[in-house]
């Protein structure tokens, strides 16, 4: 059976991606970020009316985010119309170009949460807020879109983490989201066995065989060329 | 129908994608080489005999060496046995890491020509030694690969340009490599309209709309989330 990683394991599986392994964050966050496109895409099929393609995506500075703004674009790419919000930019050339990306491909970029609370008409809004190496508490800046994927009735797709979830235990108590959907990248963590919702996917399919077996990770096998599997 | 660009056309659409979208060459290059090995696994599917799914990448020194060193990790993820040859190393940090990648995954490197003379039970061999900006004659080192691919029963695949031939006229009148399967990236460049070999594809999934209306480049529509299409 799969691995289910605790947050250290998690930590140091990325280190040996880009230390040992040798990996650019340029490279596997765009393989993640595709990935995420592409297990969305196959979740929540595209429609034929364009006004029922709106996908929000909800990105946050890290790394979680920068998976989020890739997603955006391949989505874009897969015809949808995916609108970002990404209340708080990270300033290095990395984050700042996939931005441009967005907007070069014309991306809408949603500036405030009330502009999020007037048009509610997506098919689906994702979770890119915050990943693995997430520790609570939530920081003022996403304590309003936070209350936001709380209320929504709109369904969530969480990347690699539930935002706001504790890593290894899991949804907390009280006040929590719920996505229906979950994509763990590289593999899942521990709080994904307390997911419940409709699709669990995992995507990032870069892993070195030689990695695999060293944290004993147990993936369940990938299709031919498929770059996501349902779990 | 689709357009294809002269030389020119093909590097100035190349430069767009860095400066004016801001891409980096790892994002570029990974989408690249990794629908080159969706194309190759669609076209040559992997086999149940292990010692049938042996592929030969020779890599040149450019970026299309660098999209073979990718194409080589993403088929070896798919189940085949890739080995590399490439004779001349590019050294900068991303070529280095791409083949270390690749060396990290368990892909054979072989040192010279005689030994691949030797092993001649190769599924498929790919040609990613020169790309769009090559301009003849073909340098001392890479005679003798090139030799061998001439004389070779094996198919070949070759990315984006089969190497040397003219990058707008073709296949030179004598001694030239005839490629079964040719991957055109981002857009067909024209000597691919001199291509009759059993496969054309489409790769390289990530060309933004606008920059697709300014060059008219009138690309075959790519199907849901597929990441390659066959011209």
């Amino acid at each position: 059976m799969v691995k289910y990683l605790t947050q250290s394991e998690a930590i140091n599986v990325d280190q040996d991606l880009f230390k040992k392994y040798k990996f650019s964050v340029d490279q596997l966050m765009e393989l993640a970020g595709q990935s995420c496109a592409i297990a969305i895409a196959h979740s929540y099929p595209l429609s034929s009316h364009d006004n029922a393609n709106n996908i929000l995506i909800c990105c946050g500075p890290g790394n979680n985010g920068g998976d989020g703004l890739v997603c955006a674009r391949h989505l874009k790419l897969f015809g949808y119309a995916p609108k970002l919000y990404y209340p708080k930019r990270t300033k290095n050339d990395l984050y700042e170009n996939l931005l441009h990306q967005c907007l070069e491909n014309d991306i809408v970029l949603i500036e405030n949460v009330t502009d999020l609370q007037k048009k509610n008409n997506y098919l689906l809004i994702v979770d890119a807020l915050f990943g693995f190496s997430f520790k609570p508490p939530v920081r003022p800046d996403f304590i309003s879109i936070m209350d936001y994927l709380k209320e929504t009735t709109v369904p969530i797709c969480s990347i690699d983490i539930p935002s706001g979830w504790d890593v290894e235990k899991g949804k907390p108590e009280i006040g929590s989201i719920n996505p229906e959907m979950l994509i763990s990248l590289t593999a899942p963590k521990l709080c994904a066995k307390n997911f419940s919702g409709k699709y669990h996917y995992l995507g990032g399919r870069f892993v070195p065989n030689k990695l695999e077996k060293e944290y004993q990770l147990n993936l369940p096998k990938y299709y031919g060329t498929d770059l996501v599997v349902q779990i």
